[in-house]
């Protein structure tokens, strides 16, 4: 309620208990200001009754809500569902004009204010992270999620590069939208195989280099790597891919799906930022800040080239991934925000001596990745294990090879849900987008040894942690 | 947002958007502004992310949702459910203070205004349906049914008389709550037998000056009177009522349930305050505002009763049914709330043809107490319609005495809610209160004949009418 | 969703991931059995996404949510609003019949249902929190509060007794709902002054049976005692008061108002049941269970006078504040509940400590009354503390009296709520049903100093209390 | 609730009254049932509380949502904020997977059902919207906006043809997103200028034979029509580019954004598939079903490049904007979405009398465009009539040539948004995507007059038609 209201509440409540009352609207007014003037994320968290306060009186601000308005365009921000308006506090018009996926709409200053706010939120979000300042030159907060915005991201690097750029260098990942955001853009991805390095598998850089003098400079538009992944797969060697980028002038794209997480990733980006070429990296919003999937956020050193994905965008778009990270930020404050980082790197470590106990008492090895893959874990199957275990016997019907496969959808059947393993006695083909791949999904032609991946993702709690170790003993031991 | 925020804005959205926007928030303004200073219905009713807006911010105003607000003390509004919170729009210090219940509480301004501004919005609604202003001095709404808002009535008006003033003249209604408010007030009931006019079972205003005189005035508290009744009951006649209470100096009690809706009974009601005596009218917030079960109003010429009612709450009390018609209030507007009223009128006609063309069709008659009972139809029911109904006999077992209230149950389960069969077949005796009444639920102790009543309530629709014509015909013709 | 449906889910998704999918929903039809079968708070509270699924089911089964429903009643639970549907999950036909509170609603089985696991969890929390099983013969939860539902108690008590019966034995206790509870009922309160035991304002029992022989048994109803209340008074000796109303026949009502959160109150109580009479005890809902003001419980030792006071209620009531209990304790659930009272307790010793400190630092006292009042603190004032404070002195304009009420007003402008002020310089006289008081506020006639009340409630934190220090020694200093 | 429990509730409340409760469920289940076997949109739409339970029980179905489920992946479904809980009804998922956006989910078989029913009903109100069938073999709800959505249509044709084929024919339509479209698509538009028919701006069929010639069939992917359009310029003559297409054996893509409000428009894309070739033609979900911007739907007579679409998008991505379509789609019901058409029809006269009769009074000319444009109108506007009006030339300063424009953003300052004033006396020149524009805005070089464009779209009322004639008039007639 504004001032003049407020008194003229006075003629029907006490003047004093107004007077009294007036301070609830007052601190109210001030928090937003500090908002609006410092655009970071809040020291403690808001509660959703302020949050959705915030939201309603911005939505305010978009023509559809005006009281008086009325509309005689073809677009009019008109929801027909009650539900559907409440679920978007009112905000209809999407954001972006069809110019600049972030230019403001004069309909929809609302719209235009959240979208604003949220990107500097997002880079507070990022640098609180570990992300340095001059990795952060802007970002972009797109309602795809990364695969399509991958896709885009090397439509525009194409588009500002000569025709002939075609090729796209990309150390092996067996995530199939990867592979597949190189093949929508139009683009010839160029597999480069990874090399085992312990019990990791690595980005084989001299591979690189020779692919680069054999496919010829002038024919390559980029080097695709990718950070956060499942062990025993690494994130790649991305300061040297950088400084490989900056010598032969190609571009460099990093796939951070879920390295926001991490801070020796974001080190690492930081470095490669510095040290050599990077054009763009790219992240999942919902892996990264716990939203519905629908969101990614492209950043890089080079704010020009942020922009330029930005007018290459065409039309407008849904604002509701933004939505759902300007109430998320917002309500974790930077406390709450610092303290998930800080939880999930604790678990890491607890996570890592429960597989590792649990992994000497049934034979089995955790695979030695901790020191470079620090949200993926990889313990191996051994079939000693489950030739007694005789419900996944019987389910296997002597079919001895889908053992393993067996022990991932019993722990999805026990409310378990993440775990993935990889069967190498099958050694599966696969063709995806023209290339074959062998024993797909574990990155690699031949590993050693099948094995079973869990994540310590953010979010992740003790108990769940337990609980897993519990149901999953529960099928080792189970004769 | 205030002005101050909005111009902050300026810094990250064009100044000519922001200018634009801020007609949103001034639009917004002016109507709360309007709302404040008129305190009365809405031309037309706001929509729901108005309401919203208002009761958001106004609940801003009570000190437990001050964002800087620390409470130590025992009664602090604290909500330990998100849910609970949000259904209550962060109201938790309900209303009144221990010395009144509508006394302004400091510590929650906004609650103690929604309280003041639901007041003048229903004495505006009250008159918008047809009350004369003199009858209206003032209104109490309060968080509790008719039936104890009927006893609380009666205790505050018995604490202002000598103590010897114990007897309530009660022409006979066959409500429970009636009877029981009368009893829990520690009062004794004195039933007033009703008398027939053609169909019509009506007040019979001799008898109740016979007991006036047979137990003394010194004696008797008030007359309690009942307009909205089920047919073949019609409204007493509480002009005749009034003008004898104030002839003999007794108070007058009318439990106006759900005559709100009706204009006929509202007249009446005018002219009863005007020529006679009335202490208080009261009326279900549930029956006449479409809100769910909880609150009663209490309304009457003489401001001071009504004031002395207020102060004989004990305590604080539950805001929510306040809340419920705040908002439905704002809802409705006052064109919302006229067009419910008027559509309620067309509907009796045309349920009165419909049921008329029933009966005829079905041997059945349709009582004549249309004249007087603007609100509820009864239809006979004679056992011949049913000899035949192989349904209704099975279930009967060879008892035919049930044939009757079988109906009753059969259209309950086929989704019909609402009719209420009075089976005189039966010669039910019930025991209430210690007194004895003949077939309870007729209203008087010989009627001639069973029927079935029907009303025609605020809210109702024309399906729900031809509905409820056809569910029935299957009943009576299912052969 | 039902299994036939489910199985049907198999025409449009692969059939193995809605065998998948059906854990979901066996998982929640578990839940809600488990919850059917043993009306107990569940061990961990529910999520609110499971609370709302709940509520939305059970309000399936009242009959105006039926998909198919039509109504030809005068009360068929139409709810105007969708914002007020909302707030309520569809429940519109509030709790009882007009022949009980408790009765159950053929048209809203859901309600009812509602009503009925309501009273269990309640009754599981009462014991969870110290309660002994042969106090609690049963409970009601009535949407009242706590002054209106003494005065019904105290009705009912009445009306099942001799009509002579009108003095109720009250030991002061300054809190004017209390008090006029008792007038409402129509029953004349009789002063029991208290005694002082130290700092301590205590019952005075001789009085209490000397006032039993003044009036004559015959003439009384009931004393009563109360529990929680503000240090320096110390809850009633209602074990000694049981025994001497026991001894004379009596009634005993205890006003418990926010004394479940604590457990030796409850161990008195309980021992008061066991050696003496109790009628009744009445506790508020929000004071202890976190939920808006509105409701009360009344238990005790003998079921059958709570069912009386079920009966005793006239007609139908609101069902808003049962629903903010069942919410809350599905929310709360066994470790959450305990996980309060276990908090609170440790802060009681924290808020001592701290007070103490303050007071030392500050030549005040703190009073020493915790080992009988476990929930309330009183802080002296001394002029001297003041005397230099220049903005509380330029506030008084040279009237040194109301010094020690700025404090509180001081405070409560500093979003510090709930502490109050007793000034003891003042001698004010108060007035209330015809009774004069003198020092309203403080219990007793002539306390020896003035002082600052302050409570530990449930659900007080740490922080508010660090705060409370803080802002109250800003005022104490400044200077 | 199933049936065992409500079985259980038995051992609670009355049988007979559980029984009858049982109903509500079980007219729940049917309905959903109904959906489920038929999935087309229902009679009638259903109501915003069964739309809400059916949407949590089928979130239930999501293991994130299940009440045991632990995930130990880096993707989890895991939502920090219970705001953004709410808002997605516990749907975090998002659709599709790695390798097809339609592909069903096995962690999310609830999500994959939204989508799956979206899609059926989507199809049913395109056909209730007047498509027919053999045009509809499938479609495709992406929640991209109608721009992205077109280049992503285009990349796909791109990758399954001959790599040369590279060139967009286009006839002009001055809205910027459609041309970025093709540029973002890495495609290089070939602009086909439109020709005068009267007042009309119509397709030059003879210029796109022409071009087809003189850049060769082998190099030309596409054309690139449009259909709902701002008057003058109508819809292209999409039968006859059809035919040209499947002559020469080149795409045809059809931007139809909001052509699905318009019968005859979709009469012409029936034809249009029926006897030449069309590939896809896709709608925006916001402007012709009243949802937020964010969605696009593909559809076209060829159900595998639909497919191939599906399959060329990479990864998933956010489920919001079918979520919205699936809400509206269910309450709006077939009755509803029919009456939307039927009534935009009408209004449609209604506002070409209204303008007509306005230009009439102003001399100017409602622009003869009615017979082929049936959204959209547009009035001259010539300069005589703001000659005098003094506001508008004060703000023009002198400055004559701005007159026009001036009009758009009073309009819009008096909360009248849509309108868009095209002023040919600035004739200006616009460079967008490297090509150069005349008169952007106007769809052609040299237009004979200025002119407003209004539309009127769906959910447009008569109350608006009404204001903004008068508040047109207004701006017209103040001298």
């Amino acid at each position: 309620m504004n001032l003049k209201n407020l008194e003229t509440c006075k003629g029907l409540i006490k003047g004093s208990y107004i007077d009294q009352a007036i301070q609830g609207t007052s601190q109210f007014n001030k928090l937003l200001e500090t908002l609006l003037i410092h655009k970071k994320l809040p020291n403690i968290g808001y509660n959703d009754k302020i949050i959705e306060l915030i939201l309603n009186e911005i939505s305010l601000m978009d023509s559809n809500n005006f009281i008086e308005n009325i509309g005689v365009g073809e677009r009019e921000g008109r929801i027909y569902s009650g539900l559907v308006e409440k679920r978007h506090y009112g905000f209809a018009h999407g954001i972006g004009r069809s110019g600049d996926i972030t230019e403001q709409q004069p309909k929809a200053a609302g719209s235009s204010l959240i979208q604003k706010l949220t990107h500097s939120l997002v880079l507070d979000a990022m640098k609180l992270a570990g992300l340095e300042q001059s990795s952060l030159s802007n970002c972009l907060l797109l309602p795809m999620a990364t695969g399509m915005t991958l896709a885009l991201t090397m439509l525009t690097l194409k588009s500002i590069n000569a025709n002939n750029k075609r090729y796209v260098l990309w150390p092996r990942i067996d995530q199939k939208s990867c592979l597949k955001s190189i093949i929508t853009a139009g683009l010839i991805p160029i597999v480069i195989p990874n090399q085992l390095d312990g019990d990791m598998i690595r980005t084989d850089l001299v591979a690189i280099e020779d692919k680069i003098k054999e496919l010829g400079v002038d024919n390559i538009l980029c080097v695709f790597s990718t950070t956060s992944c499942f062990a025993p797969r690494v994130p790649d060697k991305i300061i040297e891919i950088s400084e490989i980028c900056k010598r032969y002038n190609i571009g460099h794209i990093i796939n951070n799906a879920y390295g926001l997480q991490c801070s020796k990733i974001l080190h690492n980006i930081s470095q490669a930022c510095k040290l050599g070429r990077v054009d763009a990296f790219i992240q999942s919003t919902d892996k990264n800040f716990m939203v519905p999937v629908g969101g990614a956020i492209i950043s890089g050193p080079n704010s020009e080239f942020i922009d330029q994905i930005s007018r290459n965008y065409p039309g407008r778009a849904n604002s509701s991934p933004i939505l759902d990270v300007f109430i998320t930020l917002l309500s974790m404050g930077k406390q709450g925000w610092l303290n998930l980082l800080k939880e999930r790197k604790e678990l890491l470590i607890y996570f890592n001596e429960q597989l590792s106990k649990f992994a000497l008492e049934n034979n089995e090895k955790l695979l030695n990745t901790i020191n470079e893959n620090k949200i993926s874990f990889a313990l191996t199957l051994s079939s000693n294990n489950f030739n007694n275990n005789e419900e996944i016997i019987s389910n296997n019907n002597n079919n001895n090879n889908n053992t393993f496969s067996m022990i991932g959808s019993k722990l999805f059947s026990r409310s378990c849900s993440g775990s993935r393993v990889i069967d190498l006695k099958s050694n599966k083909k696969l063709l995806i987008g023209g290339l074959e791949f062998n024993n797909y999904g574990s990155h690699i032609d031949n590993y050693s040894t099948s094995y079973l991946t869990v994540a310590c993702a953010i979010g992740i709690t003790k108990l769940e942690i337990d609980t897993f170790i519990q149901r999953l003993s529960k099928l080792f031991n189970k004769k």
